[in-house]
């Protein structure tokens, strides 16, 4: 059998629980599909800082570089958040990202039929439902410029640069019509050109690529437009390709809006098949250890891996079809149930993931 | 009776029908309330650019720093959209920012009673209303920072720079929590000082400048959870205040969760009394000079003038009664009617101002 070598790094608050549970499946979807999963724990995050000194120990970069794809649960906690930036346990995950060279985020946000009371949106504004793929650019831009300390007329200050190169675009932008492609046939391409210069090559570039691929609509539109065109008609889009810093925003509104980010699995990826894939949910302190947490985005963050790392779309599309089945029987963690959800219906953490592997 | 000289920009698209109206509302409150307002009309915007071939010409700048204060539409349309990024109509309300020091931006986001059924948000979402102030930086951040283009190994690049100094924090925090205290008391400032140096400075300033108001509670969110949080419970923000550019995101996602971007009004503020007043919403070229226009917005900018630029808080509070009155008697212009309002209730944008002038 292949057998595929899977850094793990659980985390912090209900990391170790829900990922726990996406190995399990990841481990049952071998068996019946043919394949099997080394898991290898490494430490990243709060629990690393508690551990080694540091959020991203050097074993750890080195242990996932060296394995088929990455699975993370969540990292960060009150206990590290005193600590100054460069040291809390988030730093974990820019340091991947970048040493990992994962430089698409791809998250979809998707409101799941079975939960579509659950969106925020009434329901004449969401319509035909919501199915964004947001391709954030993960590795430039703002978050990896340089930056420091100044003086401004005499006065202490402090700057951050924003900066894209044309390589940087195109990958990025390449990497939104191939989905595209693969979905609606629709792109937007979300910066704000009235104001950044960035933004104004980031939008030639994105037309540029944008002739490659006649056969898919490309569009563009400003962040504040963007950002308020998702709550006004989220059915309008399809897949949205942006900067680092505007993908950070729209990935966590257009989550929001889904009303079960429990739900939502995200893939970081690069120019090889090495990912990493985690929820888009965070580590949740306040329920960490009580068997409350939502196991499924971490879950279908699996099935991205056997999708995009692992190269076993059967097995993919098996395990988000247990999810979907598991939701339809009207299984729900606390996080997504409602008051008309039955009591014996509500299910703990490994309950769920239980019910998922009894599905695949 | 006191005169108040006031510069007005009708600018583009819809800006000289809902100006037209927010003048003479100015003008009958200066009869009811005792002064004059003396209007100058100046270029700004497309209509600038046809006739000097500049968005922002010296004069207007000039006049408008003569001037009490200044009344402005909106700018921009399709037909300048093909201009580079530093020649297009917006570059205008750059200008007129950065030249006038209308460092602080108010962007209130209201849901009016009388349109709580427009707010796309599910009725249980909003819970108790949702009455926003967003105090946004206008003069610095990464809208003002050195840009430009460079080479990264290599390739073509562009970069923008986000710069905050100390003093420039310092005194939009302030705004923030005077504002604060005339309304619930509670500040939450936003950042992403867990990437940005720029962040890092700005919550430990935010958090000095909490000290001088103990009165005032204050507490900081990262901009992704804020737009998150906006969509998911509205009703826990009082004021918000933030950078340049997230301020520019979060108050566009703000005023479409009211439902009714057409009844935004906006104001500009410096160290002095000069400010500028316009509509949140933009020039809608696609219903110009049919008629059409909500001219509430500006309206409402008008009010705000008359408070914060003007000193005439009894005027000011007499113009937001007639706005509310029109409204709570069923008048609407076409963008906020619905299935429900009779044909008869359906006003144009002259016939609006007429009916908030009956009122006042
Ligand atoms: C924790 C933080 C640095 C991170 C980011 O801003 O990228 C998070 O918000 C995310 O979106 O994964
Ligand atoms: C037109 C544009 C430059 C402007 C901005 O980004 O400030 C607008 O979006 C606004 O918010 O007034």
């Amino acid at each position: 059998r292949t057998t595929y070598h899977i850094a793990v790094i659980k985390g912090d608050g209900i990391g170790p629980e829900i990922v726990t549970e996406a190995m399990k499946i990841l481990h049952l979807a071998g068996e019946k599909f043919g394949f099997l999963c080394q898991f290898h724990e490494v430490l990243a995050g709060g629990c690393a800082i508690e551990a080694t000194g540091q959020a991203l120990p050097e074993e750890t970069l080195e242990a996932c570089l060296a394995s088929d794809s990455v699975l993370l649960g969540a990292v960060g906690g009150p206990q590290w958040d005193t600590l100054p930036g460069e040291k809390r346990p988030e730093r974990a995950l820019l340091g991947l990202r970048s040493g990992l060279d994962l430089f698409t985020n791809l998250r979809p946000a998707y409101l799941q039929p079975a939960l579509a009371h659950a969106c925020p949106l009434k329901p004449e504004i969401v319509g035909e439902g919501m199915d964004i793929l947001i391709v954030r650019e993960l590795t430039g831009g703002i978050y990896f410029g340089k930056r420091g300390r100044t003086k401004v007329n005499g006065a202490p200050a402090a700057f951050d640069t924003e900066c894209y190169s044309v390589p940087e675009i195109q990958r990025i932008c390449r990497v939104a019509f191939e989905s595209a492609r693969k979905r609606r046939g629709h792109v937007t391409s979300v910066d704000k050109a009235n104001v950044l210069e960035s933004s104004r090559l980031w939008r030639t570039v994105f037309h540029e690529i944008a002739r490659e691929y006649p056969d898919v609509t490309a569009d563009d539109m400003f962040i504040d437009n963007a950002a308020m065109q998702l709550v006004h008609n989220p059915a309008q889009f399809d897949v949205i390709v942006t900067t680092n810093m505007f993908g950070d925003i729209l990935s966590d509104e257009a989550s929001m809006l889904t009303g079960s980010i429990g739900m939502l699995p995200s893939a970081s990826l690069g120019a090889t098949r090495l990912g990493m894939y985690e929820p888009v949910h965070g580590s949740a302190p306040d329920i960490a250890g009580k068997g409350l947490a939502n196991p499924l985005a971490t879950i279908a963050s699996a099935a991205m891996m056997l999708r995009y790392s692992l190269d076993q779309p059967a097995a993919a599309d098996a395990v988000d079809r247990a999810i979907a089945a598991a939701l339809a029987d009207g299984w729900r963690t606390a996080d997504i149930a409602d008051a008309s959800t039955p009591e014996e219906k509500i299910l703990s953490t490994v309950q769920m993931g239980e019910a998922v592997a009894s599905l695949l």
